[in-house]
């Protein structure tokens, strides 16, 4: 199994849950010529107009449109996720398969929507530490111990309350923010053509305003549960543009 | 010039601020038929490509299509407003002359930007209370005092710290947006077609991610210096739509 | 059942939570022609003087005098509610059967006091999800799926951390402290005369600390997961008064 | 003027503010037998009804009323207070002068009320370390470099933002809070009979609402810029009493 | 059991996080004349390289370099610590056995470490309360009711994200940070010469910078879930010495 | 002049405050080929033991132990630095000198230290925004406008208030340390042997912390007033050392 280890995994509740939160970075680490993994824990299933055989399908055409070189669903039961270590078996074993150094997780409560996006932040937290724990092997389909580098959150957007994160970084997706938007527009069974219009207007208003905060068109941001360590204060700085409200040709001309 | 009492005035330190950051407010304030003011503390010049002159005209151009009832320039010099009692006489001054019942500025320090934008924060912080001082009206122009009964932020998008305010709400202005953008159009001695149109996909793109919070399609933020006061929990969310990721149709069908 | 259908639901662990921390706003929205429900997820007993039989008419007589359309006891294990979906399950069974506008529940871990509050905080967020679920009818009684519009917290005020919230506002109970201070009276088991001169001590600083921020004598403090949607921002604050330190004839005069 | 050596010395900007914010911790310290000092920055006029004459009354009967060992006003223009190099001196002078172990002031910026209260705050902390200042002993009236160890923070309630500080603590004024209330009500040329009336209700219910987060009757918040330094933790927590929900007879008996 | 009634507990989930978070004070504690106990909640076992029979004696190596009273392990499952009844049981058996004034936990989720230490905070709190809950002898091995006054965290230094408390102290831990040090040295199966080596450069430092922050060599941050409740705020802060930058010898000379 | 082109600025008000805050960071962006400068705006005196010539001569030493390209001292009066048109004009002449693509500065108030620390943030804020100004080149000693693209904050560690930023790093100075503290011995005017020793103490605990929330020996935490701009997620984290309590060779075996 070797050759299935990935450089990053993305873990979330329910397909189209890495697609709307993550989809642009998805993409780009992909482009970047990383290997990418995305782990959805449940099917998502039932939804109003959702079965779980068209869920699934959905689930792997838009893993084609982002390119990346694994998905998995777990097949933990929709609606009732709970932290604990059952779930933290199923999503450890897949990590440790995988063997990535960087895990990505969803962060935040989010009482408008499902309780399974904070249970998942809380078993993507505590599997990425089962991951790399010995003599437990039996418990994780006799996969190896595994240390994981590095946790990335993306803050939802609807979380119920104002959190505080060590670091914050916005990852540029300009380039693939229309993937992203074809990736969403795979799940046919979640969104009808009003539903997808409006979809299509938040995702593209909130890339665009988080984008704007690091002077790109559209960006993604992503949170570190430390700050981050550097060497080179000039070199994190890079070519990257100046910020608006200030174009590039801004004064002084 | 009791006829020229206002409702609601808005300040900044140059023109084109209001505009760029408060313009769908404004606008929609003038639509529901308060009576609306504009404040802006300099002249904004000297900039690249602006003069004096024309800076006033776009000014002008810009609140007759917000369609507010008083603009004014007040001529403090810009790039050195620094929060103290000449500025604060003249900005109070012309509240007192106003008497508008809500006085809303920009908060926050822009390092990236012009240091006159905090500066303008203070003065208005400081120029509210000054309006209503007994004793004092030879320093205001004889102007009577007038106690204005609330300050609203507008908390600027780039904004150095992460700042906590007790109340933040956001303003729909889904149908003044467009209006919004024409004004800023009118300041083309700062903006030039390139920079426009990274403006308008900024400025759009920011007020679909802040109407996206509250469930309408554009908005701006806003914030208050303390809880807002409310007598009915219930109207007080009105008839308000449920905030995406859930568009009106969603489940449950 | 269509007729007890609700438009605010107030919900706590243990008969007397609400009274003490909601009971302003309670009888406020009866006042005002809203038809209010109260939920109890359990009969907060075993306790040192109380017993099931007494609490539960504590419980109705306190309802009677906030006069409140609906009052119910779920009947979940007092000491040890958990979040999860056994739990879920009976607060979405009665949030669709009342199908309210708007569910309020508390927040905030209480480390001094019962973890249940917390505990009640996460099941009230996920029964508010559930309760919009559908082709899971059978979990809820076969009750039918409904979508709660809205979502407000009442931060408990022993609070273990600082949280931020997006939006906070206050509720003017000036006219309805001495129902609540009534209500709460009502729990004799709990609260003897020494301990409910105490309480009412607290209560009345309490409500008369909150409602001081924005300019009433009484008040209760809650919270939105969200910044507040606004069309008219004058109208936001209607006739409010100015708030302390300055009361309605202060200068200037 | 060794014999003037105090203990502990408050500055606010007006004479009132003190009384008002500070008045319960002040008395209690005094009746603790510090030497206590209260400093106030202007005389606080004009005012609609006051005049210098009548408030140096009123601020000297408080004063008494207190029992602080010194009182002074340093003659600052009110109104227009503005940290720097002046102001900075006048209040450094005094503090050389009585030489304290500890000084208090406001803390926040207060946009419903005087901008003095800020600047006071940046004022008392330069003062600070001005008064430690060698080598200058002429721009302080020829006083002694004097080293003072500690700053406290009284933030103030109706500020802007919302601040965090290291360390908050309640200092237990019930015993002092009618002697408060007293000198408070010296200040007639501020407060008739109903604004005495509205702000005792405030000021009773906010010492109510401080003090019941600590388990006392009444108390006062004060906050530090830096963690506490503690030798026993023990012993630091006293024989506090337990705070609300909990008098001291609750469960379980 | 009576004479078993301890001051002050700490709470830990495995064997050595006690000492590494919480050494210093403990052994101050101690060394103060202080009745300590540590109780930690799993035997910490399987590591790879420890034994549950190793862990014990290091456990009780450690305890008797810090000099503590008792030191007990309550034979939770390491891994799978979860909050709940069984748990909190367990955890407030102890308590109530033990009766101490104060019970100080971990706080803070730590998503690159185990995710018991979260857990562990959740079941301190609730076991707090667990503890003094009548009519329930039964579930806690016949011991009495008993009320706990106090509850202090010590926030974890690798905490995911950023928590505000009301209050924080630091216990100058100067003069037991050497027992510290021994008694995490006692963890041998945990840690080897180079890891050792490692740990020991990371708690001098981190103690040498918490205690800089008060003007000590060496510290341990803590914090209350209130704000501290002070009758003399002379007395608070004591003999403390003037933190740095500011050695005690300098200016004014 | 274009040959003094740096790339990188730090500024500070007083001589020994870049060597104590950000003297780790300097030494290692020389050492990895970045063209850097110092600016102080002070000379830092009077002090107690120190002279305005030896000041200047201890400056110099410790310029030349870092290997900065430019040192510089911009005259302005120590203790009474204040933002303001005057000193932004000093400070902004240096920097369109320089022309650095970035620069850093001091951020926090210190008020058990000089209040010139704070001002010294807003002026280095406002300056930079002054550095890029048209049509002044008469303010600025006829230097031509110049971009500069980043600010970065040192945030003290004696600040007043918690502070949130949008993203904070940490900077290895694991190789420089040794540096940064000979840099500081240079100041002897300021500090003899035995404040040298203390200094020294807290210096390296403080940087092991640092450091130790990223897994290196030694660091330095800086912060940028927006979020970091991200192109590659991966190499962002690079080859990271896995952070404490985690030391490289710890589980799993």
């Amino acid at each position: 199994m070797a050759d299935e280890k990935l450089d990053i995994v993305f873990t979330a509740p329910h397909p189209d849950d890495l697609e709307i939160g993550m989809g642009g970075a998805i993409a780009k680490m992909v482009k970047l010529g990383h290997r990418v993994g995305m782990i959805h824990m449940t099917n998502g299933e039932p939804t109003p107009r959702g079965t779980p055989e068209t869920r699934m399908k959905e689930m792997h055409a838009a893993a084609e449109i982002l390119g990346v070189q694994v998905v998995e669903m777990l097949g933990i039961t929709n609606r009732e996720l709970m932290d604990g270590p059952p779930a933290r078996y199923k999503v450890a074993t897949a990590l440790r398969k995988y063997r990535p150094r960087i895990v990505v997780g969803m962060f935040g409560r989010t009482p408008g929507a499902s309780p399974d996006h904070y249970q998942a932040q809380l078993i993507t937290e505590a599997s990425r530490f089962y991951s790399q724990l010995t003599k437990w092997n039996d418990r994780f389909d006799e996969t190896e111990p595994f240390r994981i580098d590095h946790l990335i959150y993306r803050p939802v957007r609807i979380a119920a309350e104002i959190h505080h994160f060590h670091s914050m970084f916005v990852v540029d997706i300009t380039d693939t923010i229309d993937q992203k938007l074809e990736a969403i527009g795979c799940y046919r069974s979640q969104f009808d053509n009003e539903r997808l219009k409006w979809l299509e207007h938040h995702v593209r208003s909130s890339a665009g305003a988080e984008g704007g905060t690091t002077g790109v068109m559209y960006g993604e941001t992503y949170a570190l549960p430390r700050p981050l360590g550097v060497t080179d204060m000039v070199s994190l700085l890079g070519d990257w543009p100046v910020p608006p409200p200030f174009p590039p040709d801004n004064p002084p001309k």
